[in-house]
């Protein structure tokens, strides 16, 4: 049954999700820091929110999508946050890439206030979040994922439900994406290692496109040192690698990849390149081998 | 034209690869350390040798599938080899996987005896051989790849020509190894934060392998601790990473990453892995992080 | 010219430390969370404060040596504490090793206050303390740093300057500390590899010894496997690792070293050696190599 | 009782070793590939031989202070070298700084001859060679190390006996330079901290070096960028290095640290380092943090 959903974050994912919402016969009210970025959705029809806490209704339901674990402490441990006024009843749904750690402590806030927390990251791009291509992670309170489950139906093409223990969906969306970093960091080794062997970097980016289409994409990028427009900012990419080793600390858990991971993304920060695509992390591996790559940092 | 080839290497790829070559119409003479092991090819019309040189024509091709570099210069470079019978314009089609320095030598040597070496070295797992769905990497002389291209279409589903470098597709051979052997580390890794996560590894493995067919049998291997029977043997998979250590040593290339498979890979070997599979590499990194994994050592 | 200090946090460090401030001449009020630790200092003619606070009085001095940045957090952030009671004049000196963020940020709030903060943490351990053997650095405002000095020499054997920047010293301790933890990861893995050769560990340990007192502690530890009393708790090592791991993040800094510490010193955490020696490190990576030390955890 | 010895490797270590060989009142026969560098020692009254083999007296000791394993493998194997002369009772006594499995299978060839093999690496640079200040390992059959004894006693300051397995000795030299090449990295490491948060790195430097002779001159040659003259080149340390992780190999025995060590080494080399002193490995750190030091490569 369509009721009127909160909204808040309307950035290159927010948007394209929420506008799925409403193709869905949702109501939206929304509300983003900067105003404008709701425009699109206003035009067909969502309400726009003078401050957070107004999308918000009495047992309603709100999605979040915030840059980072402080930007959601932020909007919602103030007193007079949207999660008071969703009061008894609601759930707040949490598409951001955050910690556990930080989806947890905010779940124990919200049961202060008798409010559900629903962590529900998303793998996909912008584009796949237009098209309804995302994949939906969640965790949370069965009671509370099958109240939300056809809304998350409405904005992917797949759920993974991974139980009830809340920061679940958060480890596994860092799990996901170690894995493509990992991919990111052994594409650009093994193209240094061609390059100083004389071979056609872009012949090899083909031949393992054709293997795997996960890393076709990568490998041709760091063959054409081509690192801009960023399809994933490296520095957001130092943003996650950081929250899987606070994850790993607060666990007790050693990863070594991770770690040298972590190692090779701070240095391309250093060296200038936290705005190019975290695929460029492949410069520092061909500096550290004496090639000399074109690029430098973002223009 | 069919012509009769050599063939000597028949383990589990080299046996289907020449049994493909006798379904495209080709006779064979062929040779094994293990002579039982050529009795399929022999019971279709294969003709075994007594020794290696006595699959070699004058003038014609040899195939070989040799386990290491040791073997492969052991079975080459004595006085009478097969490659001296091969004479003047025969070619040597090796499809080991071995170092680009060991193919450069290799190649060295049978220059003196106007013979040509093509390295061909293949991906694929004895299934996709006995398929003909390998994909087959070539380097050489482009004469020599355009007389022997047939023969290499006649084993696999696709070619990927790398040039007239000899050593070129020997390195692309370790990249590709390189690479699976990082997505092993990668899942390893994964696993072993979901775990002290208390996630469920099934799950997550579901997921990942819903994005890339290439995770996906890992991720399930790791997941279920099964890794006998060995698909592919974690000291083979030590031996292929040194290979690419060597190849980085040689060109002055720093492989962080591969710094670090070597050191879990080695660990394994000794704590008693080295016949299971190599995605057992997982166990230590779990025994690393306070786990205890039951499965300890192959049987 | 003497006068009444004040000192809070009587562990094994700060205990000796407040003595030798006694034996130079300076009456002192102390305080600790766990009273009867002050005994042998009332004894001496301390007095014993009732809450950290009343060591303070307006334009003195006031000396902590507490555990870590969240309990100095908590000692001088609320209202009401030693801070604003030493008033415009008074000066902190904060000889724990803490983050030098945490040291940037409690200056600054000591500044709302007109209260000096100076960094002093300490190298050497308790013995060393007791015999006033420290090696002092200090960081902080010119005019607050000559205040101190002659208490400072009253505690150690030497005093390095690290200028006015408040964070330096702590930066430096963590350095110092950093050296350490690589000397024994050093140590720990050349043991490794010597008893995998079958040498003597013993007879190595003697002739490291020789050559590097800073080495020979730690040789004859590791080489005897004695980890039991421990000098310097493997915990709080790690603890000292993640500060320089949050240091280096704080200032862009790849430290692939301190990374490699981190993940043996956090695996040995999760294996349960966390009450031992720091040098218990060995343990993890003679299992590593497939060695089976006797000792397993703490008793 | 003085007997003549025989010399072969007269560079910056072999040459005042042998001096001091005559000091002690041995009469030596030398040899050197360029013969201009044992014009002092000639001078002194020792004997120049037209080849190596001639150095050697049957029954006598001949010393070696060779570049490389590949180089005393020339020395040594062929037929009618320096070994075969010394003949049954001769004693080849190794100073050279080499694998112990080249040690070990040089063993065996010279025990088909009867001769023995002392392997007898030093600790010490030319200046300590020279004033007689070199540490000496010895390992070897316990009648040819007593033999040898008091002309080691005649280069060095002190002997440690590794026993009779004869590649101990060698292990032993490596784990030493690991030791060194561990310190290096450590202080690099901590140096670039340091820097990155605006200390002084020279006041850094000075208090270590109060800590530690051991570290107080890699401390300084890192603060004030001061590589040439190289006391110990760069690319010879990456030798040994290589030679460290395959003696780790041949145990199987993982060496993370060592991992790190040659990746950090191999990039200085491919940077154009290699004649720098090994301490410029600071240089590739300091730039992989985005600093941007002055020295670049050698002159």
């Amino acid at each position: 049954m369509p009721e009127t959903l909160g909204f808040i974050g309307l950035g290159n994912m927010g948007e394209p999700i929420a506008a799925n919402l409403m193709a869905a016969g949702h109501a939206l009210r929304i509300y983003n820091r900067t105003a404008s970025k709701g425009a699109s959705l206003v035009a067909k029809g969502a309400t726009l929110a003078k401050n957070p806490a107004d999308v918000a209704a009495p047992g309603g339901i709100v999605f979040t999508m915030i840059a980072d674990d402080r930007a959601i402490d932020e909007l919602c441990l103030p007193p007079g946050s949207f999660v008071e006024k969703l009061s008894p009843g609601g759930i707040h749904v949490s598409l951001s890439t955050i910690s556990p750690a930080t989806a947890r402590r905010l779940a124990g806030h919200h049961a202060k206030h008798k409010v559900e927390y629903v962590a529900s990251p998303v793998f996909g791009r912008p584009e796949a979040a237009a098209a309804k291509k995302l994949w939906v992670c969640a965790s949370g309170s069965a009671a509370a994922k099958a109240r939300v489950r056809p809304l998350l139906e409405a904005v992917g093409q797949g759920i993974f439900d991974f139980g009830e223990e809340v920061g679940a969906a958060n480890v596994v969306k860092l799990c996901g994406n170690f894995l493509v970093a990992s991919t990111v960091e052994a594409l650009a080794e093994m193209m240094v290692l061609a390059e100083k062997n004389g071979l056609s970097k872009k012949a090899l980016a083909e031949m393992i496109g054709n293997f795997s289409p996960m890393h076709a994409g990568y490998a041709n990028l760091i063959a054409d040192e081509k690192f801009e427009p960023a399809g994933f900012r490296l520095v957001l990419g130092l943003k996650d690698i950081n929250l899987i080793l606070e994850t790993a600390r607060d666990s007790t858990t050693p990863l070594p990849l991770a770690s040298l991971l972590h190692d090779h993304w701070i240095s391309a920060v250093a060296k200038g390149r936290g705005d190019l695509d975290w695929s460029a992390v492949a410069l520092g591996l061909a500096e550290d081998a004496g090639l000399k790559p074109k690029v430098k940092t973002a223009r």
